[in-house]
C-alpha cells in the first residue's frame, strides 16, 4: 500500500493536474468508478490508484470490478492510502479509484462526413464541455470538436461532467478558429452558428444530415468572424424573460432537437 | 466607504451565507450586476453593497446603472472596499456588486392550474437547481416547485446559475415529497416522472396544457413511491451509449419540448 504522496507513481500522476503536464505526456486524470470503468473499456487506462480497503469492511469495494478489468486488461493496480487518495482526486468526497488515461482524442481527419457535430468554440467552463461532451453522446452526436482556446476536455472537471462519454464518441481537439470552418466543409458538412439572436429557430432548421453546430463562449457568444462565416444561425425560441441559456443547457437541446428530427425522419432508430 | 468586514451592515449579510440564517430572516444574497438588476426591477432588494470605483477609472463602472436602479426604489446602496467586495463575493473574480434580497418564493396556493410546472424532488446541485429555473423561465414555465430536502434555490451558486431567472417566475419551496402529488393533482395538472427507463419518449407523451413534470436526486433518480404515484413516465430517448444525462441539461430538453410541442399546437406563440 502506497501511504506516501512523495511516492513516484503518485507524484507522478499528481502533475497530472497540470495543463502542460497533460499535453506533454499525453495523460490525464480520469476519478470515480463509472468513469474509470468506461476508460477501462475504452483501453485508455495505463495505471489504476485504489484506496485500499478498510479494515473490517462488509461491504464488496466499489473497486472490485474496476480490479478485475485492469487485471483482464494487464493494467497496473496500486494501492493506496486515504490520504494518498485524498490527494489524487479532486472531489470533496473522493471515490476511491483514480486512474492515469492516455489521450483519446482523434485527428482532425477522423471528422465525421455525416451525422450531428457540436462544435465548442472557446467553451470556458469545464463542467459545460463535460455536460456537452455527455449531452452529444446520449443525442447520438457523431463527433466533437473542440476549437481554439477552449477548455481542456481533460481538465478534472470536464472529464467528471464527461460521465464516461469521453471515451464513448470521437473527440477533435486543437483546431484552430481560423481553420475550423474549412475543416467543417472539407467533410461536407452544414454549419449552423447557434445564437441568442439567430435569423431562425432550431424547429426550422433541418438538423438532420451531415451537420455541425457551432457554440461560442459563455459570457462573448461566438467570434464575429466565425458567425459571419457560417450557412447560417439558429436560436433556441425564448418565451420567457430569460435573456439566454446556460451553455451546456443550450447544447443539449439542440442535440436533442436534432435528434427527434432525425427520428422522424428515419435517421434514426 | 466601509473598509471592515466587522462593519455590522456587511457582518450581517455575511451571516446569509448560512442556509439556517436565510430561513430565519428570509434573506439571501444576489451577487453580479445581471442578478443584482432582475432583483432591483423584481422589487426584492433591501440593500446594496457596491465596490468603490477605483481611483483614477476611466470607464464607467458596472454599478452605475444599479445605483441609479436603487436611487430610485429607495434603497440604500453602501459603498465597500475591494476587500470587503471580496468577502463578501463568492466567485474568484467578484462582479463589484452583491444584494440583500428578501425571499420571493411563493405559496403552495399560487401553483399555477395551467402550464408546465418542472418539480425538483431532492435535487442536490445548487448549479443544477439554478440552470433549471433558467431553462423554466426561457422555456416558458409557469412556475417550478422545489421538493423535500433539495438544494436550496437561495444557495449563492444556484442564484447565480438561475441568471436572474430566480425573479422572472413562481418559484414554490417547502413542499413535502409526501404531499406534493396531491399538491400538483389539486391543481389539475398532469403529473409525469421522469426517469432514465421512463415508459414513454418525450415526443410520445402530450407535454402540453397544464402538466407537471418531476425530476428526482442526482445519483438516486425519484423515490420509488414518487415515481410510482405519477401519472405516466416518461424519458429522453439516449441514442448513444451515455447511461443518462446531466440533470440540468436533461430538465432543459423535456422543458424546451414542451414548448416545441405548446408552439405547434398554438398554446404558445
Amino acid at each position: 500500500v502506497i501511504t506516501s504522496p512523495r511516492n513516484p507513481r503518485v507524484a507522478e500522476a499528481l502533475q497530472l493536474r497540470r495543463r502542460s503536464v497533460r499535453e506533454d505526456r499525453r495523460e490525464f486524470l480520469a476519478e470515480g468508478p463509472q468513469v474509470v470503468l468506461e476508460a477501462l473499456a475504452a483501453g485508455a487506462v495505463q495505471e489504476v490508484f485504489v484506496e485500499q480497503t478498510p479494515a473490517g469492511a462488509t461491504s464488496p469495494p466499489v473497486s472490485a470490478p474496476i480490479r478485475d478489468s485492469a487485471r483482464r486488461a494487464g493494467v497496473p493496480v496500486h494501492d493506496v492510502s486515504t490520504a494518498v487518495m485524498r490527494r489524487l482526486a479532486t472531489t470533496v468526497t473522493p471515490q476511491g479509484v483514480v486512474a492515469v488515461c492516455g489521450f483519446v482524442d482523434v485527428p482532425e481527419t477522423a471528422v465525421p462526413s455525416g451525422g450531428m457535430v457540436p462544435v465548442l468554440v472557446e467553451v470556458r467552463d469545464p463542467g459545460n464541455a463535460g455536460t456537452i461532451l455527455r449531452s452529444a453522446d446520449a443525442a447520438g452526436a457523431a463527433a466533437v470538436v473542440v476549437v481554439g482556446a477552449s477548455v481542456d476536455v481533460y481538465n478534472e472537471k470536464a472529464v467528471r461532467a464527461s460521465a464516461g462519454s469521453l471515451f464513448h464518441l470521437p473527440v477533435v481537439r486543437g483546431v484552430g478558429v481560423d481553420e475550423v470552418l474549412e475543416l467543417l466543409r472539407s467533410r461536407g458538412l452544414r454549419v449552423l452558428a447557434s445564437a441568442a439572436d439567430g435569423a431562425r429557430t432550431i424547429h426550422e432548421v433541418d438538423l438532420t444530415g451531415g451537420v455541425a453546430v457551432l457554440f461560442g463562449n459563455e459570457a462573448r457568444g461566438l467570434p464575429a468572424g466565425v458567425r459571419a462565416a457560417a450557412d447560417d444561425t439558429v436560436r433556441i425560441p425564448i418565451h420567457g424573460l430569460a435573456e439566454s441559456l446556460n451553455l451546456a443547457a443550450a447544447a443539449s437541446v439542440v442535440l436533442f432537437e436534432s435528434a427527434r428530427q432525425r427520428v422522424e425522419g428515419g435517421g434514426l432508430p
